[in-house]
């Protein structure tokens, strides 16, 4: 299996924009100065502030802007942001370049279809964490996401720990992958949904209704993906709204139902999602999981121990 | 493949709540009236109106009234509504004994599940149309959509004709499947999605924007499924709210995308949704289509003229 790429703590960042248009672009000025100042090099590419219907430029011109990505020198490439747009793209992108290119890519969201599908097609990891607009363009930057974003990006952050009241126990080891659940399960039945046995699948959503993200975990429990993955970790859902016909119907009884239907450990709590607190997840590494007195760690670069686990 | 049934104009017809809880009593009283009065005698399933968080009963107690209505006597089994609860039930349904139960099933939305589920796991057909709730417990009863129950349940109509402004030149003949997109779509890459090649394809869905109606049209695109139908034929997309960000990207511009990218015939306007004219369609019929001076023609029972053409 692949293991994630890491970078200087300085690495230049070249800036696409795969899926929906820039609605902000003084958001965007302003992540390129944050990241600047956090001391990166940054460019832009050409394409990342066309704007065709909904779409950051056509589906030629979105193509266009990922392949020069892997031909400049910045070592980061990431999404100015999500929306929607890559699903359209995925036949057009050569993911076998995006793999050889040696690039980082990250991205959230929509860019899931990105992470999932160059993990199906080229086995090769990427990122699932900040986007330009949404993280570094807000008005305030999150200083654990900023944080969390530059210690994985260099390799110094070993173990990502987070509160995870009621996690199932766990102690396994697998490739973690996952993303915006939405875009997981867009994904099932095509040839760019990897095929993960033994996985960490972690996932998030936000406007979805419970029922929805329910009917979309039953999906993937009904094609056979959840209960072959070792843990399901969930982030955060927001952005829904509960309404009376609901009658007790929340988040918490879609979980429950999920442990009971699937038998597989469930952990929540993962900092991951369309809110300001943010972890950068390695999509497509092998990553360890431990649950232990209310706390989660989710231990990156297993790759470096995995001679004292015997596989 | 499996024809149509049809049942006499005076069928009785039994209700079953296999999804989302009655939310308005008076409604499915109403509409057991009206059914009535259209001479069909009407009986309740004991678990129609039950209610446990949004649902219509435990996923126990649904499917127990899913199979009762297979041993009762009434020809018709009728969903008072759709909403949401057959996907966590779909493992827990003996679709054999569905099959061979003879019964006419007909329900909305997320009765798709089930339409798909039967005809994927016994080969049988089933009908989407009218709901008890919605179509018979509505203020008025939309007449077109009253005449086309009662006239395809019968089996007096042969052909479907509506208007069809723009739609690609087809005559073509194939197993007629579909449904609610977002049901379809929720069932891809699970053994509930039935393997249809050289179908024609239908779909409706509700509140859905453009670009998710997209992006599931992409996913069945991606999955191979719509390249390999004779045509697709569109219901009626509403109940979305377009946005400034959307800048020009509506349906059109989706059904638009849709015939570069898939290269199959795309039929519109059929009348047949979430909306007060429907028509009663038969999941899993061989019918003919064909299309002529802005018009479509829906040919049902097409299994009497099976030898007309050769195969």
């Amino acid at each position: 299996m692949p293991s994630s790429r890491t970078a200087p703590r300085r690495a230049g960042i070249y800036l696409i924009s795969p899926s929906s248009a820039i609605a902000d672009a003084a958001a965007l000025d302003l992540a390129i100065q944050r990241l600047r100042a956090l001391g990166h090099p940054v460019a832009q590419d050409r394409a990342a502030r066309l704007v065709h219907q909904r779409f950051a430029g056509t589906d030629r011109q979105r193509v266009a802007g990922v392949h020069r990505a892997l031909k400049q020198k910045h070592p980061v490439v990431m999404a100015t942001r999500g929306g929607y747009g890559l699903s359209r793209i995925l036949p057009a992108i050569d993911w076998r370049a995006v793999a050889d290119s040696g690039k980082i890519f990250v991205g959230l969201s929509d860019f899931t279809a990105f992470n999932l599908a160059l993990l199906a097609r080229a086995g090769a990891c990427s990122y699932s964490g900040p986007t330009a607009v949404f993280d570094f363009g807000a008005p305030e930057v999150d200083e654990l996401t900023r944080d969390l974003f530059q210690e994985t990006l260099s390799g110094e952050l070993q173990v990502l720990s987070f509160e995870a009241p009621g996690a199932d126990a766990v102690d396994a080891r697998g490739v973690l992958w996952g993303g915006n659940l939405a875009m997981v399960v867009s994904l099932l039945g095509t040839p760019y949904f990897p095929q993960i046995e033994g996985g960490i699948l972690f996932l998030e959503d936000v406007c979805e209704h419970p029922f929805r993200i329910e009917r979309m975990l039953t999906q993937l429990w009904h094609a056979g993906v959840l209960q072959k993955q070792r843990a399901i970790v969930l982030g955060q859902f927001t952005g829904y709204r509960l309404v009376p016909h609901d009658n007790g119907f929340d988040l918490a009884a879609v979980v429950h139902w999920l442990r009971r239907a699937v038998r597989v450990p469930v952990v929540t709590g993962l900092p991951y999602g369309h809110v300001r607190v943010k972890a950068m997840l390695p999509v497509g590494a092998i990553v360890g999981l431990a649950t232990e007195d209310g706390m989660a760690h989710l231990l990156l670069n297993e790759h470096d121990h995995a001679a004292h686990h015997g596989d």
